[in-house]
């Protein structure tokens, strides 16, 4: 049995990426109208790309009835065609503990996660019955990627000062990670954000939405982001990748383009910092 | 077009009652094995008793392939049997507002809820696209009814003072009900701090799960949590009355016991305030 870190690992070395694909099938934007049909194509078109694919699992539940049969069947057609390329369900699951046995149920023995998505806001030990299943990995929402954070940037009272709260929670998923299956969430647009977290938890693998097409901001939320190995992160795309085109004759294709260009981005600044991918 | 208020209003008048049921299909917990069957019966000798039912969408999730049909066809069945009686999705749904609005569309649009539960880690302003449904209700949550809470616990600057997050958040909640369709949840578990919310927030409708079978604990959950009318709050008990009996023979008959039970322990409370319902 492989641990998430260990898929983690091997999905991003095989395809030299950190790049994860959001899938966000929104039938408002894409260039055809068959959901299953569109996540396909874009996961055929990406999957030497990538380490790892993120649905998000409103834009299925928002499909309505054939919502959940799409999302297993994307599931599927990734394990077909691209096994080694981690599954990240984003849910953004929490609740108290009898209820979050029972998400974790739904999210690991139903659809089969690699990892998930989580909230906290009931408190660490809420989230218990998610990290059992101790080869899959649990990111924990810290940082969202919108400005008015509200909830997350109180500051709390700590010793004798104060600090934001998700750097409160940070602090506590640090020393809280007993099978060194969690992670973070951390947006990109706050790269300043995202450097305070990894000094808090140096280990962990840090997942980054939001990542668009400027490679300045991709350039700071990935140095910042990063572990000392220029590793354990997952810097993810959606819209910037799916509806790169509207137009059915190409809109895989230009998918593809894109992400081979986010890719590539990643991969010079890792050159840079000399971290680039072992010879595999 | 009746607000969320004015039909909780009138399903508690009509019933009598500001019992809720909580819907959480639990295959190895329940009499009967076909889940739609046992949500119906339970349905069916509860649905004059209750101002509101609960379903906790996680239950339905862990269901797998069937789940969303079970959920669809509960609903509907509410409908059907007991159009005045609420229906309140439990899914603690919450992300930046770009996602919020496609969860929104699933919970209202597709399941047709008239009030959902959201998590508000991500700010109240991501919260947006529910509210924006002036119609339906949009309960915030706010204390847990579980005693690790963490984040919510955790003492927030305030002035010159400090305070918990959660009484932070309700303040806040407080300001920002725009359409006057926010509520909140606060367990039942912590009557103390129900009314620190009720305090900050007279007006809104209390959303308390949790209640259990002591009449002790009850009364202390609803004397803090009712408004000054001793209406405005909504009671929810999901085990107690689901799983009152395992035998297939009398769970829906003692499920109806078990709930007359509660309504009638709410409403003597109720009437020791003077309180009592109107004569409808």
């Amino acid at each position: 049995m492989s641990t998430f870190s260990e898929k983690l690992k091997y999905s991003s070395e095989l395809n030299k990426s950190l790049l994860c694909v959001g899938l966000d099938p929104d039938p408002s934007a894409a260039a055809i109208s068959d959901m299953l049909q569109f996540n396909k194509a874009i996961i055929n078109a990406t999957k030497d790309i990538v380490c790892a694919y993120k649905p998000n699992l409103a834009f299925f539940d928002a499909l309505g009835t054939d919502g959940l049969i799409v999302l297993k069947a994307t599931i599927e057609h990734i394990r077909d065609v691209a096994p080694n390329v981690v599954v990240i369900g984003d849910a953004k699951r929490g609740d108290i503990a009898s209820t979050n046995k029972v998400h974790a149920k739904a999210m690991f023995d139903f659809l089969g996660f690699d990892a998930i998505t989580v909230n906290a806001y009931a408190g660490l030990q809420a989230l218990a019955p998610f990290v059992e299943y101790a080869d899959r990995g649990i990111f924990i929402w810290c940082r969202s990627s919108n400005n008015d954070i509200g909830v997350q940037d109180v500051k709390v009272v700590s010793g004798d000062g104060q600090i934001s709260m998700f750097l409160w929670l940070a602090n506590r998923i640090s020393d809280w990670d007993r099978y060194g299956n969690v992670g973070i969430i951390a947006g990109a647009t706050y790269p300043g954000d995202i450097a305070l977290i990894r000094k808090i938890c140096p280990e962990m693998p840090f997942l980054v939405p939001g990542v668009g097409a400027q490679e300045g901001e991709l350039k700071r939320a990935l140095l910042s982001g990063m572990d000392r190995f220029g590793r354990n992160i997952i810097m993810s795309s959606s819209r910037g990748v799916l509806y790169a085109s509207s137009s059915r004759s190409d809109y895989s294709e230009l998918a593809r383009s894109k992400a081979i260009e986010i890719r590539n981005n990643i991969n010079s600044i890792l050159e840079d910092e000399g971290k680039n991918w072992g010879k595999t």
